[in-house]
């Protein structure tokens, strides 16, 4: 058939994408086989899910159409969160403690099975490549669940070229998360209180709920207390959906996702966002959790000593709106934008969130050392309103410090 | 003020997301700082994008809402394509050119400045990981053009456990592409017929267009012929697309997107979507463009070495459909089925589109070697529906090789 007979008719079947709208248009996704369904993806549209972002190679649900609903679902009940797109990396073998160890900026001396931390790691330079919790399931087998970034090359790569005797690989393995005061009595009704009661913050068991099995782990990326349970057959996930669901029911659950305004407010990093691809640690406000003065090495030791001697350079701070200025069409921040002290450029805000607890808008910032004391008064630009920031004098949710986990 | 005055107003004004639709519902994609936005984002929304996909941690144009319009243009005119997510990775240094070698299976011998090689990558399993186009820029310096992974992070790892003196990273260069039989005329009318007329399949160039530095190559992921221009100044990235467009005018230009009709017509490997985790360059038809009788070493060679040896277990096979069954709506494909022969499972159907040029429903499928000789009648369900499938005898658009590139 010649090319002038084309009738493409199956193509020009194809629906037209009309659904622009002056006020809130907002593109698609392209749904294809490049990109992986999660276990729970069929569970996620049947609950009406409205919007997606690609996170680790997986579709991650971001809404479900009602913003305000979802948080106050997650701040005042419980919520049911599709995260199974925080993938993990198994690090099995007799050299899995040591090669962890050589990944991780943190110190992992005494961690036991059972157990997980909080691991921020480092390329050879000292900036950070990824932020995972780091299970330890055994002596000799390890689960990073990690953020937005191929970790599982680069532990590949290391293991390889170093000659390690480990197995490096993704296992079947896809949180869900429940999140938000009531998860806790969730969690008793599902898994009894035995089970809950002993499980104290960041440790994790081993279960089964109706035959399918979970690692149950105390853990999860808001400050609204709640676990994550960690699928271990993903042909079973619509079914562990439904179950947690109904047996929710009586605490108001609902479908829920990763919340940018609970999250900023609550001081937790969001890798990929809050950072630029050369930010240290100390910069993205990790200190706590590396450890320069421990007698064992790790990828970026020596670069990070070398820059804590010379000065960290910048600080990731939190700001708050100095006035009403920013129209709620800005928010959240869809890229970073230059913040200014003065007039000069001193770095970026990163994102910007309105925060229903304290009933403004609010942000982090990567800025300039020099620009990070509390009270400095910074401005910056979003779509054409020149807006002021403050720099927060603490987090908002962790009066502490900065990203609290274990 | 207390949690029961919280009035949640920006949130509540936030526009709710009821685009649903019976026929058509489509999920929009999240926007946010955490995936980065390409140079010529602006002007993709200009041009009326309807969705996107991420790649490479980056937004990539999929649809500009006419299918049927799209794929005329590439076919028969030339088409404008945002591609800046196909980042390139950078290796620069006295080791440049045997960390490369190194990293690629393919035998980079005699490789030139200005020149450039599509270079299967693997991990030390002999698993696809990438299938870059390698440009050589200098002796020492070279671009890996990368398919859908964190390769950059890979060849970090590498380069710093073997102690290679090089350096790896990012630069500030995005391709956009102009594709189609008309492509060459209009970068005459770009570059001059001079440079163009030098520049044969996979030769790229350092130009200016009007005072913007680019890398043009010809080469591009369609077979309509085709230009890929390495834009080196991200800040200039809509004027580069204003420009283009307004020469291209008397072409018929208008903005396309890599378009999966045409590319399985033309049997050009998706990386992520044709291959699965564990999928080595033989079963992905890529056995030309790996060398294992050279001296050299590469990561995964040993690994191949093996698997030649006792028999390569799968194939990356061009399928078409037997009948009329199957519905438009199913297509494209949104993720792999399992196909079978007699009933029994012995592969995945791994993609499938409408082709505007046979007239009829087509695939790739990844299959027991045992079936992939042409002529075998396989099954799929598809939503329901039982599809016969055939597999074909060559590919469609290539009839010598299966992928064809240099």
């Amino acid at each position: 058939m010649g090319r002038g007979n084309q009738t493409n008719k199956s193509l020009d079947a194809q629906p037209r994408a009309d659904h622009r709208c002056v006020c809130c248009w907002m593109p698609e996704i392209m749904l294809g086989p490049r990109v992986r369904k999660s276990p729970y993806y069929e569970a996620t549209v049947a609950a009406g899910v409205s919007a997606f972002t690609i996170y680790n190679h997986m579709y991650m649900p971001t809404s479900y159409g009602d913003p305000a609903e979802e948080y106050r679902r997650l701040t005042e009940r419980v919520a049911l969160w599709d995260v199974a797109s925080q993938r993990q990396i198994e690090i099995v073998g007799p050299d899995a403690a040591s090669l962890t160890q050589y990944l991780s900026a943190r110190n992992l001396a005494g961690l036991k099975s059972g157990r997980a931390r909080y691991a921020p790691i480092c390329d050879h330079d000292g900036y950070l490549i990824n932020d995972p919790v780091l299970l330890c399931l055994a002596t000799d087998r390890f689960w990073l669940s990690i953020a937005d970034s191929d970790l599982g090359l680069w532990a590949k790569a290391v293991a390889a070229e170093r000659g390690a005797d480990v197995q490096v690989f993704e296992p079947d393995a896809s949180p869900l998360a429940i999140q938000g005061p009531l998860a806790e009595e969730l969690a008793i009704d599902l898994f009894g209180a035995d089970v809950v009661g002993q499980l104290g913050f960041f440790h994790h068991v081993g279960v089964e709920l109706d035959g399918i099995g979970l690692v149950l782990c105390r853990s999860g990326w808001s400050k609204q207390n709640g676990f994550e349970l960690f699928l271990t057959d993903g042909s079973r996930g619509v079914e562990l959906w439904d179950t947690v669901m109904a047996a929710g029911a009586r605490f108001g659950i609902g479908p829920g996702t990763p919340n940018a305004s609970e999250r900023i407010e609550s001081g937790l990093l969001s890798f990929g966002s809050d950072n630029d691809s050369r930010t240290d640690p100390f910069e993205a406000g990790l200190g706590a959790w590396v450890n320069l003065d421990g007698e064992y090495d790790f990828i970026g030791k020596t670069a990070l000593l070398k820059r804590v001697e010379s000065g960290i350079e910048r600080s990731l701070v939190n700001v708050s709106f100095a006035d009403d200025s920013l129209s709620a069409a800005s928010l959240p921040l869809e890229h970073p934008r230059a913040v200014r002290l003065d007039g000069q450029v001193v770095g970026e805000l990163r994102n910007a969130v309105w925060s229903p607890r304290l009933d403004q808008a609010i942000g982090i910032g990567l800025v300039k050392s020099s620009a990070s004391a509390p009270g400095t008064r910074l401005t910056v630009d979003i779509d054409g309103v020149e807006c002021s920031l403050v720099v927060a004098s603490e987090p908002f949710g962790t009066p502490r410090r900065l990203f609290s986990a274990t």
